[in-house]
């Protein structure tokens, strides 16, 4: 059998306010509906919006990259596809496409790297002890680049 | 035949993005669901996003009322209901209700005047002819008081 | 000696993400300035930001009224002009202007009503005991009509 | 003499749609800042605001890096330092930093690599032939690695 991967599909049609006057989807707006994305993922990976509310232990963003390839427009249906790309000790990346819907046309790529902190201290918690067997595939080994822990 | 209201009803799930550090959901933010309750019901009116980017003629807000009667938090299921409360010749108000799911609670109130303009000029559009006829129940009447036109 | 009415004048350049396609400032970006101006003003009457990140005690927005008058379009100099207008037992209400500069064309009037709550519980915190002194002039007067308290 | 690095320093107080109920400035908040900022330097770069809502020729985001070390709060007093990091023949990249004032703590850093559009069509435009003059020590050169044109 193969290995699990955590996947996610949203899907937004663009609204006003997320263009901007060039006439197309602002690039900040693009951030919004991979929040969604990933919050939807995060819940699959066992963290809840309202179990977060709660026990105030959230998934933070450490660092955004993302890269505006083609531009969206007023109207358009976006699909955004998300996973999760790497998991290490204290951090996990997920990877997300957005593409316009129903070509598939990819608008915009992103990697984000997050950690998980208790609030309102910010104190790092490590990462479920059952993800480095659940998403052996994904964890990074040593000597394998960018991104990894010392 | 009892006459048409044209209503909307669209679902949101509230975001960390939607949320502020007094741990409720901003003021701003439901003004963005709103919208794009507005919008889904300005496309069952006949204006239809992607024909308003061709067309440059847009239903513009003129004036928004909203009253905050309970606050929404992380991770709660909304619900915007929407209609077409009035219609005058130049203008129309929309009234909407944000409801906390399953339960119903009437969480925000809001009434929308809007316009219809053409961009970039900004000259008012008179509304569609058929309107007066469709909508002859929700249309305001001389001496019925606030928000009619002179 | 007149009387103090507590006035706040801030200033704001339109940016890309205050825009949208239809080239001109998205209707909810106003209350962003709106709400940076009503901070400050705030700050003026005592609520000042650090102060309430740690006492959990925010003044909160109950209503909100704008009206749209004129756009304003990117790189725009805006002024937004606020002023305590009016004091009711535990809510108060702020009235804004939003001016184009150097002009001073109107382009947007709004009034939100406040009230104070202490979070996370929501329960409502009394106006301070001295501003019926203060701002006795700006007090609501039984049988002044509408927004008034029972 | 030494060559010329445009730079820019903006200033931002945190408010409450900054914020989220993590009780810390949200990830997508920063990038408002740094555009405000990113901005100002186009401005000193000679591309104003208000020129390009006429021309509608706009620098655009092609793509944003940004790494969150240490979180703001509400009532923060923020420093955006920007420079102009890279040019290239087409596209540029700008650095930025974004401190606590006044004691200077480093809270987030991002580059930013630009184009220059003429809208409606998207089409590239040539940077200004004096660039290459002018930002001589920012100009990419032949074998210098990651985000060099082929």
């Amino acid at each position: 059998m193969s290995p699990e991967t955590p996947t996610i599909r949203t899907e937004v049609q663009v609204m006003f306010f997320d263009t901007d006057c060039a006439a197309v989807v602002h690039n900040i707006a693009y951030l919004r509906f991979i929040e969604t994305a990933r919050t939807y993922l995060a819940e699959k990976l066992g963290m809840g919006l309202r179990d977060m509310a709660r026990s105030q232990v959230f998934p933070v963003v450490v660092r955004t990259e993302i890269d505006y390839k083609r531009p969206a427009i007023l109207g358009d249906n976006l699909v955004v596809l998300g996973r999760l790309e790497r998991v290490e000790r204290s951090r996990f990346w997920c990877a997300f496409q957005i593409v316009r819907s129903p070509e598939e046309t990819l608008l915009v790529e992103s990697r984000q790297m997050c950690a998980v902190v208790q609030m309102p201290s910010g104190k790092p918690v490590r990462l479920p002890a059952d993800w480095a067997v659940r998403y052996a595939h994904l964890t990074a080994k040593r000597g394998d680049g960018t991104g990894g822990e010392a």
